[in-house]
């Protein structure tokens, strides 16, 4: 057998660390050599699963391994910026799990190593590689709709994660809004200049012990002027919502949800459509694919990642605004969060 | 109150009978002056909800009002053309139900009287004005899925109906299969050459002591070498389905259901919409008032109808080459049923 | 012909004037005696059109005819208090155009001369009789989707009017929004506690002249906790865009937007529908029929119309909040408005 | 590296074959180590992209392979009763595609092998694996819409194959419609009785010196008294067009087509959605991937494969009835083609 090109270390056996090794297996120029993590069990089930020939209790053991040239940051998020900045300093290429610190000094720590060490970095914001995002991102960016007026994302969860998560994961602005705050810069290729954020445990009030929310609203607006509203909730009975509308002056474009599949049952009750995909596994298989392929592909061409650690920062910056403003009861602007806001792409 | 131009009426107080005399109550230069039905009941009461001041328990007394220079024939398609040929050697302008006639010789005895009289006759093939087989036909005259390839059309009814109604209609093919055999005409500008029907009683076995089927598929071939087919059936448990679907070289056009209202429901089981608008009243709302404004404005403008005599009779043809082929189990060309294809328009 | 039992005028012949008239044709037990609008041309126009005997240039002309029992106010949103209290104080039934006043005073003014004329007072919201609507209700009412986390109502018109109308229409917020204000209290069946509003001129920058927007984005708070949105544009370039989503616990209700007609294009660019229905006179006309015959039952049966002068003050006080929402940039109580937030129904 | 449970031979490096390759990459337990084809090309280019160590010019050279055990036949169509049969009596499992064999002498000498060998043979219908037909067969023989009355299956490829495809598919009823006549067989679980079958060359008039048609229309009478229509074409415009249509008693099943996205542009044209996916391996890719996974699981646990040889025996008489009716323009019983109509299931 042939030494594959890019030898590769998976921090985190956790439901997106196993996504990830899923789809590295089906990649022939890429090995997966190695995965860590404290729950040993976890990870000799995917090293097995997948056929990982090692396995290590601690990150840092597997960052050591010099023939490691390349890392997947999959745990916990409160541990996100720590493992960029050691890895980096160890040389090796970063994909890093959303979001890629829990403040921004974390973020800036991080990104000065990673910039220092010269290594690409992409954070894991899978949607931007969804075709259905793309194409509408291209469709607005090509002026079809004219001139952008209103965005709004529905991003619903099936359900409320179990509590371990949830006092890991940083908060829903930190965790689920991360993506829609993403997904916001990327379609629109505009900045959010104020955020105005409400909130509250409407499905279940223990997460109030947990200082956290499982419903919120966030209206932003951008320096175009446009409006923008993020629809978040820990819990859709129905399963993954997850839609976008961009309302412009020439038209709108909307992403609609994907459904289990294309059946109808028509009775006297009605016309009966299959429920959504269950959740991001379902829904987002193929932008795992394509981000994953990427993110290997600027490794071998020498190229920037599709989502920088500029993006990673840019959505704390927004998720902090939100959760000041959700405190504060009032509008935050960015420049108050970020100083002055940056211009778009890495200073 | 001025003397309104057009004294109608209407000969038969059923379910049809009275659809038009509501729409007719909403023209202003329009005036019904009378119904007639042997069931007084039925006619006294369309008489007091609609405001017709004259109510006869036979047509003929009808037809002898002078002052009456207009009829709407909804009495049972078995009288059809005895009462078109009455009507028209009155001189009154005729506006009948569909079928025109059960035969061609009975329909051709009431088209030489309407000739003859020089009246206007319009046959009620309301789907004609439906806006959105309208818009399908307009499309495909205008070559925007290039050459047409099969027509299909699927036509079921939401229920069965009683004993009295299946014994005077005529048969399937000459009750629901005449609008489909109208309509593949209307929206293909072009004539059938070949039939082959098949059918059975597949919802109730009592309709084969009737002479007549409950469900049936017809396969057409067209002149221009396309190819239509006609689905049927007495009963649908989600409502009236009425689809159209246009397959060409280019492309392909559908006309879709009605539904009765635009909530959507999602929910653990899937997506639940709404049910199929139930019958032809709900369906076809628009498609009545304008069949009837149309009607009125041919007598007022002294044009052709929408619906010809000649378009009556070629459903009947259709009709009868579908009965024979079902019961000799074969292809029936039209020209064994017409003598010879006649060209389109009356001769 | 016999005197029919309610002899109604109609007082602004513009075109929700024109709506209701021809409406109102079509209802055998109500006559429409007068129309009066300063511009005779238009009262002339509505008079020949349906057959309104008597043509008035002055509405308190038409007040003095006492054989007149109840009357239809489709003035310019700035009369519509002054009349109404005339009106009442006339005896008079009154259906009023909303929104009933420009500010709360003058609602309040009219409201007590009403209540002391003891005339039935309804207000022009006819969206709570749109079947799609009404529905959406009853299934949230039923607990079809558990407890209510979010509405959001997308209300778009397709076009800016023109500079008249927006000069006398009270503003965006009082003239469009008002109608989603309405249907946010008729849907959830609850009262908002907090208003946060923005908006913009992002269709035509000449509106900052006027003091108005054509966009705005507006955020609730009801009390049951559960948040709302109001998505708002002067021109959908698609047509009129009029859509509710109702989240909770246990699913999602949605009303969907009605296409022009049901036909399909597919070609090699995609699956093409219809357009939007373009304007309210399409999107709503059975609304408006089952409104203006609700109001008539009401007088007839004696009984609380379905839309009430407290139905159209809390829509007013809620424009105002929003107004004002907009003008500080905070959040805005309702109590700030009202003085105390009243309970729901009249006190 | 482990010696893998099985030990695949690819005979046929075309389309189809190349889809299985990489499918069976993916697959931990098969080993993919041989690949034939005439077109050293094709072979060669396939084997370096999935890593094959092993390349023939002639599948009898491939069927000497002791080591291989299982063979999968992607060969043009008037090779795969022959291949079937050598490949039975070297004593591997077969998974070949449709159809079977292009006569029903061909088929049975082939099964008779099969059957003397004793190895597991599976046909190639893949859609039989897709999960919405599978659940819509699910729903259907749940009962959920009652007695089957009609099943319509639509089935149309985006273009017309080229001429050595053509001259080497068995001509379209073998080709397209041997996957719609399983699928009828598959969703209803019934045979058919009668067959008639018209067509023609629509789309391009060179296929009649092939003997061939581009369109047809398949009226079937199942054993049951339901109908079944095939309608197929060689070219929609629009991409690959795959329904179905299961209409009962008590309501109506569709599986309706997959788009390439779910994105909608709403403009004053309309509402556009995406096009239909192109071809079978987009529609398909899952149904692919579970037919071969199931394919191997009947081999690993000795189990008979879900699609068996009777299947593709049945198909095969159903295709040779419709090309009868086709010539001879008559309705043709199965029982004339197969002396009397075999109970389902091998004998």
């Amino acid at each position: 057998m042939r030494e594959k090109a890019i030898r590769v270390g998976l921090i985190g056996a956790g439901t997106i660390g196993r996504v990830h090794a899923m789809n590295i297996a089906g990649i022939r120029e890429v090995e997966l050599v190695a995965v860590a993590d404290p729950v040993q069990l976890a990870a000799n089930k995917i090293a097995a699963e997948v056929g990982i020939p090692n396995v290590f209790d601690d990150y840092q053991s597997l960052l050591k391994d010099e023939r490691i040239t390349c890392v997947l940051i999959c745990s916990p998020p409160i541990t996100h910026a720590m493992i960029v900045e050691e890895a980096a300093n160890k040389g090796k290429h970063i994909f890093c799990e959303k979001p890629l610190a829990l403040s921004l000094d974390e973020a800036d720590k991080a990104l000065a190593s990673v910039e220092k060490a010269g290594v690409k970095l992409q954070v894991g914001y899978n949607r931007r590689f969804d075709p259905s995002f793309r194409r509408a991102r291209e469709l607005l960016q090509h002026g079809v709709i004219g001139n952008l007026h209103l965005v709004r994302i529905t991003s619903r969860d099936p359900d409320i994660p179990n509590v371990e998560y949830l006092r890991t994961c940083g908060g829903l602005f930190f965790d689920t809004t991360s993506h829609d705050f993403d997904m916001m810069r990327y379609l629109t290729a505009d900045e959010a200049e104020e955020i105005f954020a409400v909130g509250g445990e409407l499905i279940d009030p223990k997460l109030r012990e947990l200082g956290d929310i499982d419903t919120a609203v966030v209206l932003l607006r951008l320096r175009s002027g446009a409006f923008g509203i993020v629809e978040n909730s820990r819990r859709a009975a129905y399963g993954y919502d997850q839609r976008v509308e961009l309302f412009g002056s020439g038209g709108m474009i909307e992403v609609m949800n994907h459904l289990c599949d294309q059946t109808v049952l028509s009775n006297k009750d009605g016309r009966h459509l299959a429920r959504n995909k269950w959740f991001f596994q379902e829904r987002y298989r193929e932008s795992f694919v394509n981000e994953i392929f990427s993110f290997f592909a600027c490794i071998k061409e020498d190229k920037e990642p599709e989502v920088t650690g500029f993006d990673g920062r840019m959505a704390i910056a927004m998720a902090v605004a939100a959760k000041r403003s959700l405190i504060e009861h009032r509008p935050v602007s960015l420049t108050e969060v970020l100083g002055k806001v940056s211009k778009r792409g890495p200073e």
